[in-house]
């Protein structure tokens, strides 16, 4: 055998989602493209926002000679403390240049920050549903998933993770916006948490850290607000991209923000940029850190990005998917930022129903992969036209399963 | 303590080249930074092909709107198909698509495969002098380097590689043109070393990969053809990045390729693709892997990608400083590719000679970081100046250390 045992069983079990791609490709082959509802996957389809596009000429065209050079691990110096304005304008948080690697997106940034903070054994607690790529993350660093139901709103039930904290209790790790299931977490429940994590903190002799997992942040509706664990613990660390909110999930830039008032703060920032080094990444691709700052620097960097796709569109998707499935008796919560819809599904079965939903060539993701059997993710990043069209087969879906019963 | 004690290790080890910047910079401070001769970085200062600036316009300008889009984890099926094109003419092997994964770069593909390949204890075997970061590589994948020691000229010493490998060994890993020695490794080498890793993969009951770390394949000087182990050894596969031919360090592009006649091809792929996805790459930035497909195809895909940084600047270098320190009574090979220089440390005591040189304000890398003490790395892809005016420095450094003797 060539591959690692681990890695051979990776692939076997990743291959339920590669089979619904393939599942993808052969329905559209067969009935068109036009005839197929496909919302599994979660790549935005707003384009990027039009400033990004000319900045993006702009520095082509500077021929500055060192567009492409190498640099620092930790990112350009004057990108890092763009952001870090950018940041601190936005969060309220003293965050300064020093307190940011910039990192090919956020799977990047959680890929170096459990590097370097996971002893082999330490568990990194995380609230369901959440995003699948925790497990093979905290695992690539010899760390472990431990998992906390949510409260039934999906809201951050503190008390369910409070009693999940434990002696290997290293990371404490949120989503908000959340994927699969839209939510906010509040700041009250973002500071409870953190009162929590000290105080388990102090019981068994260490520093948890809280690491909250942004990329969504700008996409938030009716003007909500998303709180930050920043403000709220000392010991926390922000991941992020610009892939959501500038639409360039292909070219991999975000960054990680440490709190300043982070325990042990110059070797936490000394090994993230040593682990963006040797885990491959180097650095954050040059020419995307070299827009990035143009883009903050266009506004001034106390005022934050003015880029940002239009927000508006993923909203009224939001409403137009949302008012069909309620029409046809689906029970949901309306999300509150982010691109997804986590409907319950409506019979015991939950195979048997998402094969109803195929039967319409509808294609979703079963909540079981987000640690939340019983649930459905309708990634609703896609044309309004693909939301109508498969509004009649949610709706003969949901017909169906009713006559199945329970 | 925050971090992992690993990782603490890592840093405080790491600090020494991180000393060495922070000298550097001191020394600039003091003395001007063209009084200060920096030969210790790798960083191309020869600008990137001018066809390669107009492509990255062309790209830019066309407004493909899926020029920032996510794609599969492999990479964008054209970018592969023109790579595995360009691979097959020029190696005489029949890649394809399928047998390419786009990476960011060739740390990022050495992570990617070392992550696929190495069960928790199983070695990579490497040839001293190597570069640094192997160690760190394989040890993010629960692996361990093992040193066997290259010819006094620094070609392969296969037998030694044979006697080395043993019952763990899951890796040979051969860097050609070598960094540190400048060394081509030869066509004979190469498969007497696939005949020896046979025999020792029949030996243990396990199948023995070659992994080939190219990316300064086309820095070849006087015309020399750098041969690869894909046409010698059926379980190979090179990985690379167009970080030295673009100069494009900074941009994180490049790829693995994986022989056709490799053991458990199909789960290989699979695993690298699943690799480059939970390692936190997700894909090759995207807006390069649009631009490396178009410059192939400008002069077609059976033909190799036209564009390549000029060489003939880089082999003026290597003669300019070659001349010099012969001329001061240094020892050393003639590099016959890539850009560095490894001369023999003329005294017994190492640091001392490199304080020597310090003295002189000449910032070089200790042999000792890449497995081979007494010798130290000049890397000469800076300014002639910088050549020129180190030269002076670098004689009487020579005649005070043959003062101290032996």
């Amino acid at each position: 055998m060539a591959i690692s045992a681990k890695m051979k069983d990776f692939v076997a079990n990743g291959s339920m989602i590669r089979k619904m791609f393939e599942e993808g490709t052969r329905l559209k082959a067969i009935y068109g493209a036009d005839k197929v509802f496909d919302f599994s996957l979660g790549n935005p389809n707003v384009p990027p926002p039009d400033i990004f596009k000319a900045t993006l000429k702009a520095v082509v065209e500077a021929d500055d000679p060192d567009l492409h050079s190498y640099m620092p691990n930790a990112g350009l110096p004057a990108t890092r403390a763009a952001i870090a304005a950018r940041l601190a304008a936005e969060q309220k948080v003293p965050v300064q240049a020093k307190h940011i690697v910039v990192t090919c997106g956020a799977a990047g940034a959680l890929n170096i920050v459990f590097k370097v903070l996971l002893e082999p054994g330490d568990e990194v607690l995380v609230s369901a549903p959440y995003f699948v790529e925790y497990g093979f993350i905290a695992d690539n660093h010899g760390g472990k998933l431990k998992v906390a139901p949510t409260k039934s709103d999906f809201s951050l039930d503190v008390e369910a993770l409070e009693a999940a904290m434990g002696p290997r209790t290293k990371i404490v790790l949120v989503n908000t916006p959340n994927n699969p299931t839209g939510k906010i977490y509040s700041a009250g429940s973002l500071e409870a948490l953190a009162a929590a994590m000290k105080k388990a903190g102090s019981r068994y002799g260490r520093t948890i850290y809280l690491v909250s997992d942004e990329p969504y942040r700008k996409l938030a509706y009716d003007g909500a607000f998303v709180a930050s664990p920043l403000a709220s613990c000392p010991d926390s660390i922000v991941v992020t991209s610009y892939s959501k909110e500038l639409s360039l999930p292909g070219e991999r830039i975000g960054f990680a923000a440490v709190n300043p008032e982070a325990d042990d703060l110059d070797a936490l920032m000394g090994a993230l940029a040593l682990a963006n080094r040797i885990l491959g990444f180097v650095n954050a691709p040059s020419l995307m850190q070299k827009v990035i700052v143009r883009l903050i620097d266009q506004e001034g960097r106390d005022k934050g990005i003015p880029a940002c796709v239009d927000v508006s569109i993923y909203q009224r998707k939001r409403d137009l998917l949302a008012a069909g499935l309620k029409a046809a008796g689906y029970e949901f919560f309306l999300p509150e930022g982010a691109f997804y819809l986590f409907p319950k599904i409506p019979i015991v079965d939950d195979n048997a129903f998402l094969d109803l939903l195929k039967a319409e060539n509808i294609l979703v993701v079963s909540g079981a992969g987000f640690g939340a059997p019983g649930y459905f993710r309708i990634a609703y990043c896609v044309e309004d036209k693909v939301i109508q069209g498969a509004m009649p087969g949610f709706a003969r879906a949901m017909e169906k399963a009713k006559k199945l019963g329970k």
